[in-house]
């Protein structure tokens, strides 16, 4: 079969906790969809084939042929080699140097190609996302950390060593007090995250600070927003602050990139519109008008399928021809 | 002639005081260069003029033929559109939606090219300077402001609106009483351009602090490294702190853009290695290990030349079939 009459891809979005694999064909439309979970703990021979396994169900479950597939794209945590198809190392994977893609191609016969999961996710929301039809696109994730992953000039950025949009630690507020798990004071993650926003809850709470969140047994930016929308002054305090920073990062990436579309997911970003509106607000205050006006910063457009439509993504233009 | 027989292109480094510009061949050796003064008073028709002219008079010079010319390339301040050619609107200059490209190729009936002058640097820094055979290079001014130019992918990358690279409007301490003319508090320019340099020192005169730098009537930066190498305490902290926060503009380019170089140019580096050491340090305190070590961080390998060896630069990008 030519590769032009394979119109299928295999997309596998791979974490620390499960692996989310699904077949889809080349217009990003999921057919059949799996979950497992990961059991890193089993070490990188169990979770690879654990990975394998994971095709096979797919596969099986869509009635489709193996033929039919085009190619299999992997999005995972790095730092990763897309070159090789490994993870070099990442804190919750046991894979050490470890080629993903080489046991995939051997054991199915089709090309598989692995980047990291902040670049998977800007590339679907580029191909079927918020992005969809623009040269410039940013993807940011802000969860418990915050990382993005770019696509420029109609091409996926990675950067000289595939380490680019290191959004979570760009400083933002070098004399800031609070520090993230990177050393840095006053980064991105320190200040918006979702652990961030959390710590700062917890450590008013430690220092007596009266408030609605007390009633809470582990406070979450969830439970900070909730506070926030019943008008509790500490929660709408945490956020108000979190949000300018987020919008300084986002007003620092405008100026930088001039994209054309911002597309934000991860958890704290289901807040909606309330973080959207401040958030815009904050980057419109440290952003050119004429900069500001022209991009689109809008939520994902993937929802909780990011991860995965983003590795259908990667398979369907990593096996185009240039 | 055909075009891959035309072996010069013209470079024009349009500025608001000066026009330079250039006859070199295909390995950016310059053979003659002319300088004009702008006259931008006079008004777009006069200067566009006088930019024809310094083309005649580089030909003239250069013993050249016309039809020896394979295109002319132009740097010039920004807002500006590449895909017209026109200058949109800037402060120094009198073109207002004017296309300097349009009356160039009409005149001599050769290609021209516009792309403001951070990313004309940042071209020529890729092709024949410090950037030569990388993929991924940026260029950063610091003189009087703060900006600069990327190629990425091996393609020069503009941003969707030609504004990409607005490296001196970040913001990188936004509780810094310190105001840019853009209105920003505490972005990069406002914190260690030469201006924020000279008004630091000003300040603290003004404020009666004790300094060798009172007996200089007008305190530019170039005085304040002269109190910095004589020990004068005042200099000492005004260009530690600068310097401090340029390493943190430097450490989030690495962070988002994962560059193989950062080239830096413009009057404030001239200091040279004293300045570079302490941004280096600063950089590598905010920025990853694994991703300061993989980036040179070096001069500008084009000396006071930078503005028409980039123009030259784009020339030769631009007239190069895809």
């Amino acid at each position: 079969m030519e590769p032009e009459e394979k119109k299928y891809v295999i997309g596998i979005d791979l974490g620390g906790t499960k692996i989310t694999t699904a077949i889809a064909d080349l217009a990003g439309e999921l057919i059949e969809k799996t979950t497992l979970a990961t059991g890193a703990k089993e070490g990188e021979e169990v979770v690879m084939e654990r990975i394998i396994q994971s095709v096979e169900m797919v596969l099986e479950a869509s009635g489709l042929m193996l033929e039919e597939v085009r190619a299999i794209g992997i999005g995972a945590p790095g730092p990763l080699d897309p070159e090789t198809g490994s993870i070099i190392t990442t804190p919750n994977l046991p894979f050490r140097n470890f080629s993903l893609t080489q046991p995939l191609t051997r054991h199915f016969g089709v090309p598989a190609f692995l980047d990291n999961d902040g670049n998977v996710a800007a590339i679907g929301e580029w191909l079927f996302g918020a992005g969809k039809g623009y040269r410039n696109v940013l993807y940011m994730t802000v969860s418990t950390g915050v990382g993005g992953g770019a696509v420029l000039n109609g091409r996926s950025y990675h950067g000289s060593r595939s380490n680019a949009l290191e959004i979570g630690h760009m400083t933002i507020e070098p004399s800031s007090p609070h520090q993230c798990n990177c050393g840095n004071h006053g980064d991105v993650e320190a200040l918006c995250s979702g652990t961030a926003i959390s710590k700062r809850a917890m450590e008013a709470i430690r220092a007596g600070r009266s408030t609605s969140l007390t009633r809470h047994e582990v406070v979450t930016s969830y439970e900070v927003y909730q506070g926030y929308k019943e008008g509790d002054e500490l929660s709408i305090e945490i956020l108000t602050q979190a949000w300018k920073y987020l919008g300084i990062a986002v007003a620092n990436l405008i100026l930088v990139f001039d994209p054309d579309v911002i597309a934000i997911g991860g958890g704290v970003s289901k807040i909606g519109s309330d973080m959207f509106d401040a958030v815009k607000a904050s980057a419109q205050d440290h952003c050119f008008d004429f900069m500001f006006d022209s991009v689109q910063i809008v939520p994902t457009a993937l929802a909780q399928d990011t991860g995965v439509i983003g590795a259908v993504a990667l398979a369907i233009v990593s096996s185009q021809p240039e």
